[in-house]
């Protein structure tokens, strides 16, 4: 180690590269790869959500603003909540971030530090335990168990995982990466977990408009829980609004936490834009028709690429109950790791190898199919074509 | 304390709200009041910068992107810092960031950590302190020394300070709120201290083009380091291009750090919008004419103030070297947390109080002239007017 990064403080030396990230600066520039690893789709920012920055950007509206978000942003993030769930929400509860990678990192700046322990359910995205690194804290992951059926969150597994130092349950549902869906009733005894041990929720629930059987959304903690439960909700533009670019999320809290989580908006980028709060707006509020748009699209990809590798003996998975992954693994191919970046030279599909999700999803691989049916099919196909070459066949 | 707030770490509690934020909170919606509390003056984002960002959004960039930044902006700003430092630059040295407040964060996080110390000259910008406390690590201020001949910073205080727990030395030059401006000789010697004892420096010299004498900018660590010295530089597109609402700012430091800085952007906020780093590559290709017209108008304003202010007995301040502020104390007005609000209610003036600045700022009053010669000679006028009031004449 030179003696520049021998200086640096350990926890930041730690941090892990992404294991997503590695596949594709290995793939980025390759003639007609199929790029399916990161978790995002190939529609760009609607035009509506682009022109409504695009005006306030021309009328002057570069100036600081509020480090908790422009009250308009804030205000239709509660009608949003109360659409969605059918509650009372106040905008009190709600703070605009910049991503929803910064909301993970501010609630886990507010609620954990050096001597914690948090409970994260795995396979799970991977700046989770990162975040939650970086601050000093301890990842305890609760592996899922996978059948063909369905993965499982074993309820008493987590809650033996309680100890003396556990602070918090990071829960992702629908789960990126293996689209496991928390039923009402798990959310419910979850939260009675917390309860009882005085642990926080951050609840991750980002996908829960990504659902195929008909229903509006995911069951979510708000079905379940009191306004003062110790939950803080994580959540993005990215993806229902295809903003991946734009690194605009949000916080949902009780308002108490208020004036912790504006210091710590302060203190890290000061706040969002306002001109990309205004396009935040426009998506919340007229953006319903393009995820319309979005998840029927989506729906047909998933449909065809369940039947394509479904009838592959050799390929196993579990239909995603919510979000656009489909979490795959391969037999006779336990180094996802390395099969990643083959199957960029071998496929030309770019996929993210189930090692960068922690250990328990070491054998598997992530497909994202939020892409348009064409080009899933056409991905599926060279997997498929993948695995029957002779020399593939063990 | 609820039981919610009870919950939350101590480190995210302790972060002090800031000082400045209290009297914006207090004035913002004050008739006719003349703001000059913020780091910002009141020009708008210039066309040239927007039109740049508004093609871009146009286009459909946006998703996700390069975590280090778009490789058109990395190398814009080694043109930039070629030009200005007339040295060669590698574009492998500069890291895009979520703001130059995010800049200091990461370069914190690289940096320092609990049982560090952080050597920091004060009167200091507050979210310096605060950025580094979070990170557990404990600032040691360095208090400067006012004259109205000058603000001096006690080299021989500053190496006594050093101890076995020193990990680096913050230097923000020119300074925000003083005006001092370190001279070529006291950088060479900052240096020499940080190199005897493995220190880092995090350089902000993010007012470095904002100098009234005629020279293109003030002295620079460039003038003085290697490229291999343990220095990180934070800056950001804010002032020189009007830029604040934006969020963009940016890190040099030697390229060995770069894959952790990666991943610290990684796990904060993954990445900046390829559509805002297009207005910043336009901002530092075509900026040079929006930023002589920015500097000749705040010179005027600064000339005016300087006049004014100077005429009063009762005021007293050091002449900036650099950047827009006027650090200012009133004979008879020791509590100026309290005279920033109650010159809100008195002369519709919006001063920040120097208590948020560390305790060598308790007895000043920072104001902002980076903004029209009429406004500023104007709230010079009323600070003036109410300095003459009988009932405030001691």
């Amino acid at each position: 180690m030179s003696d520049l990064r021998a200086g640096l403080r350990p926890e930041a030396l730690a941090a892990p590269p992404s294991g997503i990230v590695e596949v594709m600066n290995y793939g980025r520039d390759r003639a007609g790869l199929i790029p399916l690893w990161a978790g995002e789709g190939d529609l760009a920012t609607p035009r509506f959500v682009c022109d409504a920055a695009t005006r306030s950007l021309a009328a002057g509206e570069t100036f600081y603003t509020w480090q908790r978000g422009i009250p308009d942003l804030r205000a239709a993030l509660a009608r949003n909540a109360e659409r969605l769930y059918g509650r009372p929400a106040a905008p009190e509860r709600f703070f605009v971030t910049g991503s929803g990678m910064q909301a993970i990192q501010i609630a886990a700046t507010a609620l954990v530090g050096a001597g914690d322990e948090v409970l994260v359910p795995t396979p799970s995205w991977p700046n989770v335990p990162a975040a939650i690194a970086l601050r000093g804290a301890r990842v305890v992951e609760i592996p899922m168990t996978f059948a063909p059926s369905g993965w499982t969150l074993d309820l008493d597994r987590l809650a033996a995982a309680v100890g003396p130092t556990t602070r918090a349950i990071f829960l992702n549902t629908p789960c990126n990466p293996t689209g496991w869906t928390a039923t009402r009733e798990e959310l419910a005894a979850i939260l009675a977990i917390a309860r009882r041990s005085g642990l926080w929720i951050v609840a991750d629930e980002v996908y829960g408009r990504f659902v195929f059987d008909g229903s509006p959304r995911a069951p979510s903690f708000h079905d379940v829980a009191e306004p003062d439960d110790r939950i803080v909700w994580v959540d993005t533009f990215s993806k229902n609004w295809a903003m991946t670019g734009w690194r605009v999320g949000w916080i949902e809290a009780p308002p108490e936490l208020g004036d912790v989580i504006e210091n710590l908006v302060q203190y890290s980028t000061s706040g969002v834009a306002v001109f990309l709060q205004r396009g935040a707006v426009a998506a919340l509020d007229h953006g319903e028709g393009f995820l319309a748009h979005q998840l029927a699209r989506i729906g047909e990809s998933r449909r065809l690429l369940i039947a394509a590798l479904g009838a592959e003996p050799r390929v196993r998975f579990a239909e995603p109950g919510g979000g656009f992954y489909l979490f795959f693994a391969v037999d006779g191919e336990p180094d996802t790791a390395r099969l990643g970046l083959r199957l960029v030279d071998e496929a030309n599909v770019g996929l993210a190898p189930g090692t960068a999700f922690g250990t328990a999803g070491a054998g598997f691989l992530r497909l994202c199919f939020a892409r348009s049916p064409d080009s899933i099919a056409e991905a599926a196909a060279r997997i498929v074509a993948w695995l029957a070459e002779p020399s593939r066949v063990p």
